[in-house]
């Protein structure tokens, strides 16, 4: 017999829809690097932050590199490089939803109002140079611009776990005291964070970073474990966050 | 200026934790069929899925079969077959929700006790012979004894889009009066529904096609433009009417 153990949560859904000027649809960059958590960005995290982006009411632009991936992981054998194959970013992250995806090197932040950054292994690996020179990482040159060129024009972005560390690389020397959060990352990374004295915070799982005079949030890593209806609610609360910065 | 339009909603969310028998999690079954909405499943789709399947407190299996895609598509370009590449829907699955996938020729009915196949193009062309058989298409032998055996057995199934066909076909001589729906599907396949003499029934967006005494959900074809909000909805009401036949 099916034992069911059931109960009712009032919730309040707001449901917005936002624009920029009359008729004109807010509009929100997605950074993303390929397909795949271990090579690209995490699916599920993609698919959560378009979800919560449309909810909002806001129009979706991903955006990648027109570059072959760092490697080509086997999450079914969970082997790294097992597979003699190439991957570009571009072409993978218009897998992701089923449409085209802009390239980094030629769009500029004025054709998106903010813009987040899901997480995933691949972010790092193939957006930054971080896999072969850690502290020293540099973030891809084009993605650097667009992240300055965002903090500028004063456009909120988000990231979660991985991309925390693009944003904050990108905004070095041009974001005074900015403050993220870096918890939840492998000890390899949280050092980095620590030799080069990145302000951050803790965040419990389910929080959100908020740096308002920076107009940047940031969550955790989303583990590989952790549950989607998890992973989903820090998302809506980044998105809800990165909205009320506008 | 920013505009902001907001409006609230008053949902009340049924959060359910379903047990079979003390201790033991009611688990689901979800057939993929590789990567990507239109040379495997849809990616959405299947996220959804995994999504509405946890908020209702089910574990999730994912299964595929150990063989290649029909063919690699490039989600960019929007061309078939332009990559020279070979790619398996196994490993592809477990790329979805990164996790390893159980194999379909080994698997059995016993391991769960509903099963979803969400859809996507690949669908058809990876799991079926439709592409080349049309009319006469047949069902990958593991998949039709699969779905045959959640027949005998009273496991419910749910399918979306492509996935319906996979289910009709299977059930064919099986199930008596199976009522599916074929709604949004290309005029190409409602042609081969219409010249088998298939029993389906017209479904709006939003709505699922429920046949109780087989115990089948069906949902219209999840159209390429369609927002992940109303396909969202469209995948909770077809889980939730699912669990309802437990």
């Amino acid at each position: 017999m099916l034992e069911s153990i059931e109960f009712f949560q009032l919730k309040l859904v707001k449901v917005s829809c936002r624009h920029r000027n009359r008729g004109d649809v807010l509009k929100s960059g997605v950074v993303l690097s390929g397909c795949g958590a271990e090579d690209g960005t995490a699916i599920d995290e993609a698919i959560l932050t378009f979800l919560a982006l449309e909810r909002a009411g806001a129009e979706i632009i991903c955006v990648s590199l027109d570059k072959d991936q760092y490697e080509v992981f086997n999450h079914h054998t969970r082997k790294s490089a097992e597979l003699d194959q190439k991957r570009n970013q571009l072409i993978e992250s218009a897998r992701i939803l089923n449409r085209p995806a802009k390239n980094i090197e030629t769009i500029t932040e004025d054709e998106f109002d903010l813009l987040v950054i899901p997480g995933g292994n691949g972010v790092l690996k193939n957006l930054s140079t971080f896999v072969d020179e850690e502290d020293q990482f540099r973030v891809n040159n084009g993605l650097q611009k667009l992240l300055a060129g965002c903090f500028i024009k004063k456009k909120p972005m988000g990231a979660i776990g991985e991309g925390v560390f693009l944003i904050e690389r990108s905004l070095k020397g041009i974001a005074e005291n900015l403050v993220i959060t870096a918890s939840g990352n492998t000890s390899e990374r949280v050092n980095v964070v620590e030799r080069l004295a990145i302000d951050h915070v803790p965040c419990e799982k389910g929080e959100v970073c908020i740096d308002r005079s920076s107009r940047v949030v940031t969550a955790s890593l989303l583990e590989h474990g952790e549950s989607l209806l998890e992973k989903n609610s820090t998302i809506e609360k980044l998105v809800e966050k990165l909205l009320e910065m506008l």
